[in-house]
Formats: structure tokens, sequence, C-alpha cells
């Protein structure tokens, strides 16, 4: 699997080209899918790609007829679409791509818990920048503390706890999923989701997740299981998978992670 | 319309029963279609409701085959659904209540609007709740006036300019909306969330939303509009509003309300 460029690209991913943020909860369902796809931002210009094509889009700049200007990255141009936000490119994308069930009750529940992922994305966010995004790092330093304790102790346990729940209850209701899927019978978007929870929290706070892994056995396999298929451990080991880094969501501040 | 008791509503909404907060962009939308509906924990027990009945659900207890335990409330039943987290609701309130286009490409459109929605309001949480939510306000006050100035002057003139420019693209593709929604041409679920965006940012910083409304006209209008919908117009009236209050997601702290 290479980066294709946009010419013979059914999905055009716009999104931060240094970090796995957000976007990366859509790169993970293409290249789950193998779909083709082009992350233009990371393109050269002469690729038909860059910064300035993201940037130019933001700006309104581009659109066609019926597009809506996006108010942030990511989002995906897929032939006459332009979807932007993370849930709804992946409930866009859950169809086309096989990874997510057709009947709607499971296309609801899915959606559901990605935006329950949605928001917990946004609360690892805020441990590291909770006065101001404005605002560097450093400045927000003690806050970032209170915040991160908070997150650790209270929030993080809620959220992974949850999720731990929706695998044993789908595991009764779905005897078929046999407890390793969070929706249906099979793998979904969700599943690849809870992935990146697992890899983002461990890459940001090994000590917090150490012991508390014990406590989600279910999720543990999951990730594993997930980055073990084919696909995605190719893409995994490719250089199309940005490393973490002090940019993006996950964050390593040692000064953060305490026992959760 | 009055709040009916469980046994002849066709929905039951799970929300908080003393503010607004998030629920209200689902009470907005019930209210507006003149949905048979129960705002169940406003209920007393004996008419089938109650705090009681909303914990229950979301520990898992009482919920039918399939039902996925929500994360957390606003959520709500219809027949066999149980479907949680605001614009997920939206989503699937809004054909069974005509509050939506029926094409898939405005769909995705409205359901990305929503979703930016959502993240205002999360935003607008942060202003006095930046460090934890365990906190009570006044424990995070010197924070929360960081957060809330930077809200002020930088995200909330880009969330509302944001929400203009649409209005006014939409007015360009599509003529029979006459730059009056925000999706399409008619009223959509959209437009009553954005009511409530203008009528909460209005309560909680009347000074910073005073100049600053002349930038967004359409948005003005939009809001005054929505608010005199004979439906909507009768439900603001009546008891079954809950009137603003510090509780909520917008608060009136006149320390934080500074010019945008």
């Amino acid at each position: 699997v290479k980066i294709r460029t946009p010419r013979a690209a059914t999905y055009e991913l716009f999104y931060w080209p240094s970090i796995q943020g957000r976007g990366e909860l859509v790169r993970l369902a293409l290249e789950e899918a193998a779909a083709p796809y082009a992350d233009v931002a990371r393109l050269t210009k002469k690729e038909g790609g860059g910064m300035a094509a993201m940037l130019a889009l933001l700006k309104g700049k581009g659109l066609a007829k019926g597009q809506l200007r996006p108010f942030a990255p990511p989002f995906l141009r897929s032939g006459r679409y332009l979807v932007a936000q993370v849930a709804n490119i992946l409930q866009f994308l859950g169809p086309r791509l096989g990874l997510v069930p057709a009947d709607e009750a499971s296309r609801v529940e899915a959606h559901q818990l990605q935006l329950t992922v949605t928001d917990l994305f946004a609360e690892v966010h805020d441990t590291h920048h909770p006065v101001s995004t404005g605002l560097y790092y450093e400045d927000q330093k003690k806050e970032a503390k209170d915040n991160a304790r908070n997150f650790l102790t209270e929030r993080m346990p809620k959220f992974l706890g949850y999720f731990e729940s929706v695998l044993v209850a789908n595991a009764n209701a779905n005897k078929k999923s046999k407890g390793r899927h969070l929706v249906g019978a099979r793998l979904s978007y969700v599943d690849l989701s809870l992935f990146q929870v697992i890899e983002g929290l461990r890459y940001a706070f090994p000590r917090a997740l150490g012991r508390f892994e014990k406590t989600i056995p279910r999720l543990v396999e999951l990730r594993d299981r997930v980055g073990d298929r084919p696909n995605l451990k190719a893409y995994l080991a490719s250089d199309r998978r940005i490393a973490f880094n002090e940019d993006g969501i996950f964050r390593r501040y040692a000064e953060l992670d305490v026992d959760a």
C-alpha cells in the first residue's frame, strides 16, 4: 500500500501532516480497508497536495457546488462529498468500507460509541491545554497538572470502564462477536478507534495505564487483535504511520502522568 | 402541549430535570414538531418517571434486548431504540420529525454542523470548568477567567462567524432557503440548535455578545424567526422551558464576560 496521488484516489483525507491527532481515526479505517486514498497535506505540491490545498478549502476556496466549507480539519473529499468531523467521516465511510453493520440500530450504536470516543479525545486534549489552545503548554502547566490528575483518576477510568462493559454486553447480545467487537459480530470502525485510544493513552500516560490495564482485559485484547490485522500491521510499520509526538492529542509529559 | 406520561409518549427524553444543558437541543426539536414526548426525569414516580428511572438506565438496569447502556445523559427512548449523544439523537429524530432534508448530502451536512455545535457547547462548558468538572466553579475561577477571555476573543467569534458564513453559502446554494436556514430550503434541527446557541451566549455573556452581534446579522435574524414559530413560542413561554441558571452549560458570571 502506498500513499496514492489524488488522481488515483477515491478518498482524499485532509489533515495536519505531522501529527496522528484526530485524523488518525480516519487513517486507520482507510488503511484497514486498503481503500485508495491520498493523505493530501502530506503530499508535495507536485503530487497535487500540500498544506496549501488544505488551507484553501478551509477558506472556502475550490469548493465544488453544494460543498460546505469545513470548520476545521480533518475532512474527507470523495466525489461530490466534502465531509468534516471525525465521527461524521467514519459514519460516511463505514458502509462504503464495510466497517459497520448494515442495520440502522447497529449504525446508531456505532455512531454513539464513536461520539463517546470524540468526547474522550477532547478530554485528553484538555489535559495539556486546559486554559487555552492558543497558549503554549508551558504557560498552563500548573492547570494541566490539575486537569490531568482529574482525568486519570476519574474520567479515564470511567470512559475505559464503559467501553469494557460494552464489550461484555455485546458478547452477550451478539454471540458471534465472541466478545471481540464493540458493535455487531464483525470488525467496525469503532474497534479501530478503541485501538487508537489504548495506544494513545499508553503513550501519553504509561504510569497511569500500567496497573489500570488489568481492569480492562477485553479492551487490551481488542487492541492486540486489531494491531495484528495484516493491513493495519503493515500500516503501523510503515512511514505512513506518524510517530506519536508532543504536537498531537496524546502527549507524553512525565509530570502529568499519575496513578489512575 | 403538555408533558405526557410515558404511557402515551412516543418519545421519552432522559435528562437532568433542572437545567437546559445539552438536553435542550433535543427538547427544542421535540417541541417544534409537537411530538408526543415525556421529559422523564421531570415526572413524578407516580407518573412513571423521576430521576431514579434515568439513573437506573445509566447503570444498565431495565435495558431492553439490544439496547446499549448510555455513557451519559441525555438519551432518548423510542420503541426498541435507546439513543444517546445529542447529535446522534437529533440525527435519529430528524427524519422522523421532518426536521432534516431527505437526501444524504444534506443529512451529512446537517450532522456536520450539529457536531460543530457540540464542540461549541463543550468549549462554553470549559469557560467555567476548565480544570475539572469535579471541582466547584469557585475553585477554578482564575483559570476560568483565562479560559473565558480566550473563548470570547478567539473561539466564539470563529464559531459564530463560521455559522454566519454557512447561512450566506446556503442562501446561494439553495435559493429557496432565502438565507433563512443553515441547511436546505426548510427549517432543520440545526436552525433550532443555533437559536439555542444565541440565546445561551446572550444569557452567559451579554457584554461580549452585545457589540459582536452586529457582525452576525443573519444568525440574529434566524434566532428571531425560530423564537417566533408558534410551537416554540408557546414552549418558551411555558413552564416546560427551564430558565437559564448557574448549573447548566451557559452560566452568567459577570467576571467572565469581557468584550469579544
